[in-house]
């Protein structure tokens, strides 16, 4: 019987993995299936996590410098998948790829949630390197130069916003004429001088060099355009990774929203008790890590005072 | 007029700051009459936030890391007091030591909270060098090692429970023979077998040497006792600093609980429109480091959003 159950291996999960240990407990497993480190793994540059101002180093090598830390204090990690979390009378069944169970009192969820790719040719390859989906990461890499962005919902027009008090330019790139986002959305990005709305259009190609992106090839309407642009932020969706919380029904075994998105309170407590989601699955994450991690912190300690509750 | 005053230099005011104007924002400024960094900076050693894993260096070391990484966007630092924050029409006006003003579009609130000190000797002189206010943050560092609590709170014994699964003996020492902490948590303190109730006592002194803490020494019912512990844990109560939040009658402009702590959503909204909260002053704050700059980050990206539905 497992203290404590951390399902996901990014900032959150390894955060909550470290409180966890260091606060005493003995018996805690990571289940992730990969490496640990999460999403920000991919990006070659970090600069808005305090206390790291190191423009020398990339993603990868950032959360290295987290796993000596996080599993110094007695965290296991365990390299597989988790098919589903079940809350049996008192305690947590944890179902593993292959039908194996691991018993646990408390379970804390971080399993991110993963920006949608679009498909055009280059993206994957340019991904990290002048490819972003996130403006607050990113914009600031591309001060004072001009940017493209993919998408017409919300989150792509506000991102545009945010990144026109930066960047020189920002060509907004859609595949409709019209905007899906909100009308007072549309209208001050409309009205913003340094945003330029380029619709009935696609992405086609992304490319570049060693050095990373150096322009966009779109189509409209039939014709082949480019935009030498160093950066390109694509926002069409998230997949929130919430399918370990699906019963064998397929029905979440604690709230969500209608994204999908697991609802917690500020002590990141789920509707379900003992059962804790932290990072970028939950409502209103801002998707940064230094906020994953506080939340993973935040449940860890959460997690304990349960488990003192009960002694 | 700026786009944003944060008022409190801790991890939660600097990180809002790189935030905000990493995010685009050209005009803000962070009121620290003192060098920013926070409580933390009186740490000897830091374990805890992820990514810095430096025993050989101290809280202050920690935090001039932060410096150069969240005033390189454009932060600027005002050393004054900030008095009062009015909201007057839709903007702030933010009354400085002295009487002078700043008008703000918006504000972060990130003054923390100050534990207080029980007034023994030593007990300043130690602080930092095992004489702690924090079990989650110092815990560990007693690993095996027998340690003294003071106070007789709730607080006090959640805090003794906690370091009872990490440390050989917890010696609690209380000024009381009755405890005001909940009926439930006196019974599971006293149910723990390396949990020791010292009653009716009062510390006097905690001693030591270079090296920290080598003793308490306390009088209980008249005769002086002394423990040979290497850390101190101080729970007789934290004041909020709130007193920025309080108009000239004494009336706090947003809404705040029982104890002062301001009332906020996961978005660190605070009830009036343009004022955030961040950090160890608002409701359920972890108090800790990673968890106080999630919320700085959090509060830095409202505000950016805020500001934009207002263009």
């Amino acid at each position: 019987m497992l203290d404590c159950a951390i399902i996901g291996g990014g900032p959150a999960g390894l955060t909550a993995g470290l409180y966890t240990t260091r606060g005493g407990l003995k018996n805690v497993t990571l289940f992730e299936l990969g490496l640990p480190g999460g999403q920000i793994t991919q990006s070659s540059e970090i600069e808005n996590y305090p206390g790291f101002f190191d423009h020398t180093k990339t993603g990868m090598q950032f959360m290295d410098s987290w796993q000596e830390q996080c599993f110094h204090f007695g965290l296991k990690h365990e390299m597989k998948k988790v098919e589903r979390v079940a809350k049996t009378g008192e305690h947590f069944t944890i179902t593993l790829e292959g039908g194996s169970t691991v018993e646990a009192k408390t379970v804390v969820v971080a399993t991110g949630s993963t920006p949608k790719r679009a498909g055009f040719k280059g993206e994957d390859e340019f991904f990290g390197r002048g490819v972003s989906t996130c403006a607050t990461c990113d914009g600031f890499f591309y001060k004072g130069k001009p940017v493209a962005v993919l998408g017409g919902g919300d989150t792509a027009l506000e991102e545009a916003f945010y990144l026109s008090n930066i960047c020189s330019e920002v060509y907004v790139i859609h595949r409709r004429d019209s905007f899906r986002a909100a009308p007072s959305t549309v209208d001050r990005v409309k009205r913003k001088d340094n945003i330029h709305l380029i619709t009935n259009a696609v992405i086609e190609e992304v490319y570049g060099g060693v050095m990373g992106v150096d322009g966009v090839k779109y189509n409209q309407e039939g014709e082949t355009k480019e935009l030498a642009v160093p950066g390109l932020f694509v926002f069409v969706g998230h997949n929130v990774n919430n399918s370990v919380l699906k019963d064998e029904n397929g029905s979440f075994i604690c709230d969500v929203n209608d994204w999908g998105e697991v609802i917690v309170n500020l002590s990141m407590k789920t509707s379900v008790e003992g059962l804790f989601a932290a990072g970028d699955m939950r409502i209103e994450a801002p998707k940064q890590v230094v906020a994953a991690a506080g939340d993973g912190a935040t449940a860890a300690l959460q997690v304990i005072a349960y488990l003192q509750e009960q002694a």
